[in-house]
């Protein structure tokens, strides 16, 4: 449900968050401390850019930084930079028969709907709070 | 996420539920209702044996019925019998790095626990007298 992408991307705004106000980060930095290809990140970056969570300066010191503060953007609004929507059960398509139980979609729809408000009440701040204050957290 | 052989299990256990008290029901029929392969569903209907879900009655009128009433099974039973674990993230097997943000993994963790508390709240029952009460919700 949750690509890879968005993990990645997730994660770079996490850097960003943690630099923010310090001035530009180069998509080489970011890349280096998470241990994938610079041009993955920075297509990643790219993405950032169209949904307005990040913001890039040109020049020698150029980099990229975050659009707005980490406590303006949730989690949920990166997850949907990259994919749109968050779906738990993609069954398309189906056809419907009469008698049938149907496709309970209603279900995967409630459990999406918690996801939703989940990431969406949690915010980068928050993320960039709990990995600093509780360091072995993330390698849980 | 949610595998179709969940979504599948979890519509042969509510056509199951609706006919709890009325004797056996045939693969063939709940297949038929479900407009997939009768080979299929008796796949399907041997995992739910497994997890103690369904039970197998042999002999002229044998066939298949729930091991348990309605209201004893949930959503979250059916969903692991199938998958083992509901599993939102599986970004397994990373390398930490120090000063990293970590694989950010306790947010798809609670993310996949709101998941788990919903399909665990919600009873075979329920959904069944959600389908019932509310016919074209299912049309959704």
């Amino acid at each position: 449900m949750l690509s890879l992408k968005a993990q990645y991307g997730l994660r770079a705004v996490v850097s960003l968050a943690s630099h923010y106000g310090k001035g530009p980060l180069q998509a080489k930095e970011i890349a280096t401390s998470q241990g994938v290809p610079v041009r993955y990140l920075e297509l990643l970056l790219s993405q950032l850019r169209r949904a307005r969570i990040v913001d890039a300066t040109r020049g020698k010191n150029g980099g990229y930084i975050l659009a707005k503060e980490p406590s303006s953007i949730t989690v949920l609004d990166v997850v949907t930079a990259f994919e749109g929507r968050v779906i738990i059960s993609p069954m398309r398509g189906e056809k419907e028969k009469e008698g049938n139980p149907g496709s309970l979609s209603f279900i995967w729809k409630e459990a999406e709907k918690r996801v939703v408000e989940y990431l969406g009440s949690l915010k980068i701040s928050e993320v960039l709070e709990l990995i600093q204050s509780n360091k072995e957290m993330y390698f849980i």
